[in-house]
């Protein structure tokens, strides 16, 4: 089988099985399915999940698409090259304030001139940051680096603070995680080490989120948590609309929108000059590029 | 009095009568207002309403500031002059879903090679269009258009059409209005002549606003109404971020954060692939390219 061909069926089955995971840590909601095609070649499987006992809206997104490079990749690759790309993209936004967002892709890009890589990451962005959460979540990205190459969590760890970064409120989206994009076979790497090291990435998901899920569930909340939930939802919006790029190359390149979009909550606020009380100032602080979790 | 002294000035009272005029309307909240510098030369006054009767969230936004143009501008112009610009930039979220979102901008712009320029624009986006209040509202720019150029109406209409338009929803913001920019002297046209069609436009705002405030404010809605409002300030909070110039250009250059998302709704919502029910969709049918109204 070509590799594009194995990465695609597995991608699919990744996303079958954290839609498996994510409906039993919920116990309440189901995923819906929306099959797509691409009118220039592919489409998708769109799963979503809403108004459950612990997420209130989430995406797990398949897709894989294939055709003439849009345009300005052309201009920048030089070439009449044909292009298949496929990924698995999630962003999960929980009922309670508690409980953190979180964002993961992996996703696979070649063209017929024989060029191919992988890119990815992993996020997560607590309403409120807890020091033991956000500790275990990296611990857990950097065991499965680690398992492939010591440089990856550093190198990785410091792009996504630095691509998951809004500029214009000099904060991160949140505690980071790992971002990365063109991991191609280079000295030291073949397309396999780089092809095994996407799918330990994408298994770390649904055991490390769904851990979170479960130790915070429960915990209380009320207005006041609520209130600051839809202030970090509004940040959330405003990442995924000025500075994603997936996002507004999606838009710019005629993707499907509610596919697209779907990694928007359900609902966000936006007040002139919040002032945050000590727990929240407390939250913005770790809000920076930099801090060594593990 | 220098031309961009006697335009700030008139900015500055501009600012003055529409806060008087909204608070007088609204008759539960008022203006707080914030003063504040620009490192790098100049400032302005951010006048924010919040909790009104019938305003939600609302910014009256004067500005003056100057110094060197941004990097993209200079390569742009070819030039090393210094840039003054000023305005005044409105957008106001009303609570209730019968009352419709409004935006209006005035500015101008001046090198010290002597270059300059007016910009700006007015446009209605009812959450439910109202066939009666839209042509109201066109009538009532038009009319004010009517007075400087028969053309105005007709060119600036087409342009708002053009210009606040969701590309990835396929839809208008709302039922649009007027925008311009870089109105300077030409065949025809003096500077004088757009400043006083530019102060037009600006005295044009609060009677018409005000009208729609009162008309609307006291129709009964439910949770139907609020819900689909949410959405609609959804589509609101995407223009604003992913396609708004002049939101992009300020979060780019280091404007003021506050001041310039201020446009942004206090509460916004998302939902996948959302139906729309037989009214609503009647919405939808309006936000259109090229509608006539009057």
């Amino acid at each position: 089988m070509a590799l594009k061909d194995e990465i695609t069926e597995w991608f699919k089955g990744l996303q079958d099985s954290i839609c498996a995971a994510l409906e039993a840590a919920d116990g309440k909601a189901r995923f819906r399915e929306d099959k797509w095609d691409r009118k220039l070649g592919g489409g998708g499987r769109s799963r979503v999940i809403s108004d459950g006992a612990v997420l209130e809206k989430g995406g797990v997104m398949f897709s894989a698409v294939h055709g003439d490079l849009p345009l300005f990749m052309k201009k920048e690759v030089g070439s009449e090259a044909q292009f298949y790309a496929t990924g698995v993209s999630i962003v999960i936004h929980p009922q309670s304030p508690m409980v953190p967002i979180i964002h993961m892709n992996v996703r696979y890009f070649e063209m017929t001139d024989g060029t191919c890589w992988f890119g990815g990451g992993i996020d997560l962005t607590p309403h409120y940051v807890s020091e033991e959460d956000a500790r275990m979540f990296h611990a857990a990205i950097k065991n499965t680096c680690d398992r492939f190459h010591p440089s990856y969590y550093p190198d990785f760890k410091k792009w996504a603070d630095d691509y998951f970064f809004l500029e214009h409120r000099n904060e991160t989206r949140g505690i980071g995680g790992i971002f990365f994009d063109r991991l191609s076979a280079t000295a030291g790497f073949t397309i396999a080490d780089r092809w095994n090291f996407v799918k330990a990435v994408g298994e770390t998901f649904a055991p490390v989120y769904t851990a979170l899920m479960q130790k915070n569930r429960a915990l209380p909340f009320g207005d006041e948590e609520k209130k600051w939930q839809l202030l970090r939802r509004g940040r959330y919006v405003e990442f995924n609309l000025v500075y994603d790029k997936g996002t507004r190359f999606g838009l710019e390149t005629g993707g499907r929108t509610e596919s697209i979009l779907v990694s928007l909550p359900a609902t966000a606020g936006w007040l002139y000059d919040h002032k945050p009380s000590a727990r929240e100032a407390t939250t913005l602080s770790y809000l920076k590029k930099g801090i060594s979790w593990v």
